[in-house]
């Protein structure tokens, strides 16, 4: 993509109102705008990144049987009520709205009560499960305060899957592919050796739940590891156990963290209210039993921006990158262009800063964005031989030749 | 994609409530579930339709020039109070929520405001424009009665572009580019030949907007059309007129019509208030010329829908079916099973009905599903050489070898 054609520029400053590291940055480079605490539109680079993530996550999700749809947002009172979910004084951050008729609506923070809801249409036999169906969309929660910027939305992209097992033998097992895709998303997105699955409360149906949390100063939460098992468990938990549930370990380490994800075994706890039964293989009726499985795709972005970042801006994993490269033309519009052309026919995404700017600007934009490899083609560079190739988190560049630098990134 | 993993089932009949034929016929093949009157989740095979419809308006409207984003749904009364869009009595569908402190927000039905204050962030110099920026998502009308099914939602997909152009010539130029994108858009959904560009009312800035509008009963407007033209004006410009503006012939055929998409110039309208300014080449202040052009996501498959389908289902054109082929296997899985690999490996969508039921429920699943190729694997159809090959839309199927039916539909 040519950068003239991108219509965001970055800025020196964030907003005065935003103290958040992930959004000041995603603002200062062009890939967010505040709307308002808490809310934020996606622009255009950082749709890429959004894209990139959900299709990581849709990738893993598929991989386990997955299968896609599209929830709503408005929410019909009679659906919540029936596990006493609809009322704010038992959920304190719900959206509420009306129709023109005084009818209220709810804005969905979750679709636990609407997907058990619907599944009552599909489920009447054994032969009918398991159904894990999965939802990417935004999700809205009426957070009193939004100081995290799309850490922590009023409005954010995420990823719900809802699994729906014969029983706890069938669910256990998918609760452990869970586990399994999970890890794959955190090393896909650049953040498997700084996350560690988490032991939190189970609830009724199992002794623990499972929070997926990544190290970082910016992170609301506290965790403690035990690093012979590298997992961790909960503020929660270390005051009721305080050993590792694996080993026994008790010489457990506090860190801060950033809750990325967290999957969590429902039982028939959402089954018995909405009456999603199944007729088994001797024709007796039995619950459904569920689970869930969350994960903030605006919060992953949040979160990679906080913990990859260095003083200079964004360092995107190139998983996440919105482009590979980016080909800085420094007066030699003509051969970076034709060298656009020729990593674009290799199916490369390079953003061409074709713009008509000094060069101390280039070079402090392109930081700032953070993609991946850096392509300088100048004067200089040409007489050298070629480009000068640089990676974003590496201090020097070095003169390759053209066919060079197509070897090193094909 | 094996229909034994897919959740959903058709059924014998649609909710009692539901008086559309588009969603009466969604809701029975099992691509939508009802959530309340105007509010549908959209399922696994309702998604794939709607993924594909969204990526021929995308490939469109990138062909324009356009850039993607993703603006958000909540809304701060401030932005829309410049523009006097923020009181009911002027805007009667919107839907109003509030944040803990009782601060008041809207849920989006558009975003010229929004995306005109955005812009003021982007905008100075002649050098920035023009903008095309798009945005695919859901939005929000809280219309006072639901009964037009998927077209005439309270929460719905749809795309708008905002052109940001410097003058009135740029913006012109544009928009008949926006008009060509339409008219490919249609005939890539295979609406194109009961598709008519309507001449509606221009507002402040210029004569004439334009609707799209598709030939259908279930429509809610009324067209009338030039035979010559290939044109069509609206009710306004009927009562104000009664002749074709292009050839002035006063002999216009009246039908009904569903509108599906709208161009319009927006002028300063919106510029004005948000003083949305940019610096010509001498420096003078000049505001920028705006258009806005929308599109129903769902809104066109629900005339798919009507249009296109028969009394035994959906027909979908093969731009927008879920899958290419349905594969029905009638007690021959294993040959059956064959034929999907060899055909999945080729990058064919294959429905794969492998389920246990009689014969005559999978053909009747068929026929309402309206998957463009239907391929029945029995021990009849090996015994006379290959498979029997039926188009959705014709009556009589014929023998066809493995070899030949890859042919066909590669």
């Amino acid at each position: 993509m040519y950068q003239s054609k991108l219509f965001t520029k970055t800025r020196k400053e964030a907003p005065k109102d935003e103290v958040s590291k992930n959004a000041q940055l995603l603002i200062r480079a062009g890939f967010i705008n505040k709307e308002m605490a808490g809310v934020y539109s996606i622009l255009p680079l950082g749709l890429r990144v959004i894209n990139k993530i959900a299709n990581i996550v849709r990738e893993e999700m598929n991989q386990t049987g997955g299968v896609e749809l599209q929830s709503t947002a408005l929410q019909k009172k009679e659906v919540w009520e029936k596990t006493n979910r609809w009322d704010d004084k038992v959920v304190d951050n719900w959206f509420k709205t009306q129709l023109k008729n005084d009818t209220e609506l709810g804005l969905a923070f979750t679709h636990e009560e609407p997907m058990s809801n619907m599944m009552t249409n599909f489920v009447s036999s054994y032969k009918d499960l398991p159904i894990y169906a999965y939802d990417i969309r935004t999700v809205f929660r009426n957070e009193a305060r939004a100081k995290s910027g799309i850490m922590r939305g009023r409005e954010f992209f995420w990823k719900a899957l809802y699994s729906f097992s014969k029983d706890e033998k069938e669910h256990n097992e998918y609760y452990e592919k869970a586990k399994i895709a999970y890890k794959n998303i955190y090393n896909k997105v650049g953040l498997g050796d700084k996350t560690f699955m988490t032991f939190a409360s189970g609830g009724t149906f199992s002794k623990y739940s499972h929070e997926f949390q990544t190290l970082s100063e910016a992170g609301e939460d506290n965790i403690f590891i035990c690093d012979k098992c590298k997992i961790a468990v909960n503020q929660e938990i270390i005051e009721e156990q305080n050993t590792c549930p694996e080993c026994g370990n008790k010489d457990l380490r506090q860190e801060k963290a950033i809750e990325v994800g967290n999957i969590f075994s429902l039982g028939t706890k959402f089954s018995k209210p909405f009456e999603l039964k199944y007729k088994d293989e001797k024709g007796e009726d039995q619950f459904v039993f569920m689970g869930s499985y969350g994960l903030g795709i605006s919060r992953l972005m949040g979160t990679v921006v906080e913990v990859l970042s260095d003083d200079k801006g964004i360092v995107w994993p190139e998983s996440l990158a919105p482009f590979k490269v980016h080909l800085l033309s420094l007066g030699k519009d003509e051969e970076a262009e034709k060298i656009y052309n020729q990593l674009s026919e290799k199916g490369i995404e390079v953003l061409f800063d074709d713009r008509d700017t000094r060069a101390g600007e280039k070079f402090a934009d392109s930081d700032l964005l953070g993609i991946p490899y850096r392509v300088v083609v100048s004067g200089k560079s040409l007489e050298a031989g070629g480009v000068e190739f640089k990676k974003r988190n590496s201090e020097e560049g070095k003169i390759i030749s053209i066919e060079e630098l197509i070897k090193q990134i094909s």
